[in-house]
């Protein structure tokens, strides 16, 4: 556990003929690939039949040649990949959802975190229903489906249920002959809509997908709002829009998102790099050299050594070929761990004054790891710069901030990380710089470093609680 | 399609203090796999948390050491075993069903197949609940659930659950603290209880299983019965006891079940020897050796031979070393398959009058090839005997008897279907002595051979309907 | 190590044109596999050019469809199965061999051992020759090869290589434009011709590889004989043939062929049925019931009753499902293991004199659970009778016959023997009998039982020989 | 092919003790993994025992922790990774080569390619040797080998064999007792020694390996230097140094070698570095950003970036999700394969006219694809700069530089080629500036830009020559 995770990456599709969609949904989900690699899933619609795929793994490990036969040729497609914590079968709580109902099928497609899971579930099981996974997605589904009983369109019960849902949801939700995206009132995750010459429309959690599948982005769906794609083209519901202050995570820049998407309309490559230059004036430094930590560091590295005009170089070669079946060295060796993925190139850093950039510093143990590598490649100084204010407080919103105890800024000073970390200086970008970072959006979430919730966060926080049992 | 299947096979344990149960299922599984061969499951209870861990594959291919560490220690356990067809995907009906409700925990394996799964199902979507799979065995569990939140107690809720499934089920169910046998009125499918010297109780559809895991047979559990075990001991539920006529399926006998299981008091391979014994009083013949088809036709060539007086002999040689992956010869080869599975043994049949013995003959197609290998090896006469009645009527009763139109003795006389297998003379086993089998047991289900059925079809016959989609 | 193994099949085919002959590798292959388990490989040779695919693992997992694909087809091809002792990587010692040479290619499948290995090796070696495998197939290959440069062609190359080579072989190579089967002059092990009605001409080391083919049994390769066939037909070189006594291996009767080949003249299946009968004879007993250990002494079984006139039953149900992942059990549970592979069915022997008949007895363990198992089910006397004569002696020949030490029969008299097993009686088939269990063959070599060994055996036996280093 | 290959990664490690040496070979063949990625292999030397395991494959793939315990702990290894052709079963080239002669173990893993391959190759059949492998390295084997039996120690055998091989080659070779490492006179490719604080001692191919198992550089094998290491400690036989030119090749500073090496002497990033800055100077050019492709562009692009005042900017987000089983786009849709592994950042190119650096130019589809990516992101004009000379000519020494007619700089000015990628202007770096792209090093084999041959050509390089059959 040496970062933050985002929990999910969305994308959904609409063909006005047959088509191979999910090859369209297999690149845009290699696309979105970071946002979750620990399950994946397709569904193909195929004039109201739906085929799905979905299993543990890689995007490149779930869907091979006779699986994307299988799932064949469609009109909508929904895909999603997913991360969580490990366990022996995680394929229990991969997606799409798919929902065979006497009222109408669905697939759906959830990224983010309700804040009143716990309530919703109760009563829904009090009333007979039975749930098959942890995740908060299936609740979702079930709340759809009791309006569904009670509504004339699948539209009107997504508006519907987005009554009972409190907290962070971005979905894509597919019917027979529907293909619906919505976002929570407070737009807490991304989600936009592409285009294509050949009359397809796309949903994603990020533009990285639209390109991955050459389309073009439209516009983002804004939050509260409820859009619609079928044969009659595309429509949007905005009944929800405007219910709450926006407020966007602001990690999506710092960290999740990919540097050549555009959330919200500003370039997260660009955010990114504004936070290096905020850190150039925040916390300035006589050194020698700039370097980023691969890969989330290097945009704000190149931040910094603009504003600064301190020179920027490549101080690490990461190791490319370390996958899923590396074999870790033995407990003595785990210190050699951090330079067989990540190398310093000594020719940059030898006899340097070196200002380090991260995006953001969680235990602060790699840290740690990574400035003795400097140190021992001959760096003289070396000053930390993290992109991310400390964090500080729990999300519940779809992230997986540590506990307080594990976070290396919880109830310590600067100068106390300093020395853990072993640097000479180091910076954090102020909160009130996180909320600059974009040049085209207000209103973020930076609850993780101020505390500040947009909303009431939840009653039972417990992440595992759906995992126990109940003692008859 | 060459063959009946069952469609599934069901263990249960429970013991006194925690040990390693899923070691018990694993073998116990392994003594059933005969039962189903598409996907396998384990449930261990620890304490009143569950573990499962289930997938499409043989028990030895889903079990991995891993995968039995995961598991680990506990005081009770089910695992499942499951018959099916093909799909890229058959993991989604894989059981057992585990529901973590917020009124208590439930794990249930189910053998068997419900007449008013359709009715049951739509009622149930219509209050809400929502399915994922496309067995009967998920509407059980949702009527029990919805019965729990009704009754005190989940041996309650089995008994009212049971007042509303029509036809055929076998099943156990695990919650928190107790394990649960039970078994429709009419008994159509087997199910008894074992005991081990360590102070276990075992539930187990064929006292192979028990064997499996060093435990003797107490009893079988009764049709309608409901058996509970917990800390308490073992008590039983008798309110559904006696309310139909007994009609176990005959061919549990004849085909289904292990040699060396004893069903409902009567040993399985003496049933087939007397089958054969039968025939040889039904339909005798001139001939030099009588061999059966392996494995299944050899306990009633036995038979057949000892009450004709003709000599055994061993016919053929099955390849034991053809298993999943097989490469299927190419369409022009088709016909060499059979005899690369099983080869005839020219010293045995070569100038010989052969009486051959088979369990049953369903679509022809295999048995002719058999039968043309015999002459090629230098048999002068074949002689059929099959030691089941011809396949006539439909299954709704667990099993896949094929669609009339497969059926080779549908709508054709013997001496059709003699001449289509080309042989020089061919025997049914009779209905009547059908119902003979068994030495100590009475009530037979025989609809598949005479349209006698026990309880009324379902009115919508089609098993693909829950595959359907839905038109919004 | 329950058992003895034979170390090798061997297959080759010819087809006067181009045909899907690694099909034909494949279902020979197959039919083989009983005699290795180790490794699988296949040699197909398109018009002088050979494309070869070998690995461990059975012949399924070895050959897939891509693998099918890319040996394509040929006009001749060769195949191997090999079982050896296992290792992490035993793809070294895989065959057919193939040699890519200046003046030919070759590839080289082979059973047996030869006596003088180590000799030839040393030589060799010292001569310039690099050894890659720990098996004698290499050396061969290397004779051949030296042999080659200095004869006018390959199967003169063969004839000569046969004036170096001691000890049993049987093996078929293949150059760009021959097929040839070459057999010591001892006979040791079998090799079979068969044709095709579509001109293909085959050689085999046992009739049920024809028979899986659809090939008819043409005649045996002769002990010394060299077979070539190419585009002038089939031809024969018999100066080796007759310069030794016939010593075919007795145990290839007794266990390692396939009941359904017939074997040097004389059917397999009819020659254990004759060690039954011989054994009712030798050792008759006051008995219920004869049973057979599946699958091995089933044959054997068959015989006892039918000259004992004690009725023959089905003693044992073997589970046909345990493969190559199963889990074995902790040790505690050791003993269940042979129970779950092998259970008795009560119905047959409880409260029955048993007649227990099995092929031989190695170390006698697996024995002994057996007849415990037997017990258990209610068998009030079990009487041993085993096919083979006690193991006493090493063979050098191609077996793996278990060091003195190990075989329960060295040292021990028979009551001793039969007290460790747990028996009421003993009863092995006399050494005398065993040179008459064929009809139509005669020349045994039946070393391990008597010591009597038709060669010298080798001066330095260590197998692993060449394995270990040397120092420099 | 869209980029010239190197053949293989080479590493050796010596210990004074015994211990987990093939963990350090593992980590060392990860980070040289880039030098390789169809087959790996290790060879621990356990007291003058050696264990290997070899397979195509990735590091991480091939070596399980299973294999890893086989391999167990020695104190000696040699590990090894190939590049080559696909192949069904590319196992058979794997290396280390092992061999178990009478006079001694030997173990041989190798870099480069002998120019008289064919002519050695064909002399050691005409003698009686057999070849396996498609690869000069089993040549180098067979060669030492047979002057090790007139030689008194593998040493003399080793410095003897350099006599009779012509061309490249860095190889390892490690004996019951000593680890030896040669390098050819002209030193085409690097080959470093290194030493631990343990006492070990280690070759590789390159200084990123030693940094990975926490090594120092000690300093380079000289060009026709061979070095000993055994319980003495470190010696050097010197007497093929300065036999001819030094001609290293000089695509190790601009592609091959990773950035973190040092290559005798020189900074592999600083010499990318320098190229960029004389790109810059040999080919200035008006524009806003300077991109690089990623990995190869990158450290180019900054000394283009810092020589040229123009600013740098990350162009491209390199999706690191895509491994070996991902699914290529058909046909139709190829043109969107690049983008799925490369999008560019519109952020950073939008409206601007941008300098686009790479390693070098091969077939140019790959970088046409590359600039239309660009523009299509918005770019106002693409200047493309080559850090390599153009490729005019066959490589014989080791890499895989494609044949002439693929190369788009054969035959056609740099106009033409400009057209044909795509580009407002393109600049390649200058043969005589190639020549001073390592601070330290001097003497470059440039042959494949200028055709000037450190040594004779091969007579025959026709490289399949060894995988063709031979008429009888």
């Amino acid at each position: 556990m040496n970062h933050i995770h985002e929990e999910c990456g969305v994308f959904g599709i609409y063909s006005p003929k047959q088509a191979d969609l999910a090859s369209d949904c297999y690149y845009a989900l290699f696309a979105l690939q970071h946002r979750g690699q620990e399950s994946a899933g397709i569904t193909v619609n195929e004039r109201g039949r739906l085929r799905t795929h979905k299993d543990a793994g890689l995007v490149e490990d779930v869907f091979t040649k006779d699986v994307m036969e299988y799932l064949g040729k469609g009109n909508m497609a929904v895909g999603h990949v997913r991360y969580g914590t490990a366990g022996i079968n995680p394929v229990q709580n991969a997606q799409p959802i798919v929902v065979n109902h006497c009222k109408g099928l669905m697939s759906l497609a959830h990224n983010g975190s309700l804040t009143n899971a716990s309530e919703l579930r109760e009563e829904l099981e009090l009333n007979g229903s039975i749930f098959h996974m942890t995740s908060d997605s299936e609740i979702i589904a079930h709340v759809i489906i009791r309006e569904r009983l009670k509504c004339g369109s699948i539209e009107a019960a997504v508006s519907k249920a987005m009554d009972r849902l409190d907290g962070a949801y971005s979905f894509v939700v597919m019917s027979s002959t529907k293909l619906i995206a919505a976002r929570d009132p407070h737009g807490f995750h991304p989600m936009c809509i592409g285009t294509r010459p050949d009359g397809s429309i796309m949903f994603a959690s990020e533009t990285c997908a639209l390109d991955a599948v050459g389309a073009t982005f439209l516009r983002d769906v804004q939050p509260g709002e409820v859009v619609i794609v079928d044969k009659n083209g595309l429509r949007s519901d905005d009944s929800h829009v405007g219910k709450c202050d926006k407020s966007l995570c602001v990690f999506e820049y710092i960290y999740f998102a990919r540097p050549d998407s555009v959330v919200d309309g500003s370039s997260v490559h660009m955010a990114r790099q504004r936070a290096g230059s905020f850190l150039a004036l925040e916390h300035p430094c006589n050194a020698d050299v700039v370097i980023g930590v691969p890969d989330s560091g290097l945009d704000a590295a190149i931040g910094y050594a603009k504003t600064s005009g301190i020179p920027y170089g490549i101080g690490f070669i990461k190791n490319k070929y370390i996958g899923r079946t590396f074999i870790q060295p033995t407990q003595s060796d785990r210190e050699n761990l951090v330079r067989i993925k990540l190398n310093p190139v000594s020719a940059t850093v030898k006899g340097k004054r070196v200002v380090l950039v991260d995006d953001s510093i969680v235990r602060g143990t790699t840290c740690a790891r990574i400035v003795r590598l400097l140190r021992d490649a001959g760096a003289t100084e070396v000053h930390m710069r993290s992109s991310a204010p400390p964090f500080l407080y729990p999300c519940y919103f779809g992230t997986d901030v540590d506990s307080q105890e594990n976070l290396v800024a919880w109830n310590r000073t600067v100068e106390e990380v300093r020395d853990i970390i072993g640097v000479d200086s180091l910076g954090y970008l102020s909160c009130e710089n996180a909320h600059k970072l974009a040049e085209n959006t207000a209103g973020f979430c930076t609850a993780c470093f101020d505390g500040n919730y947009p909303c009431t966060p939840p009653k039972t926080p417990d992440k595992t609680r759906f995992e126990r049992g109940v003692d008859e």
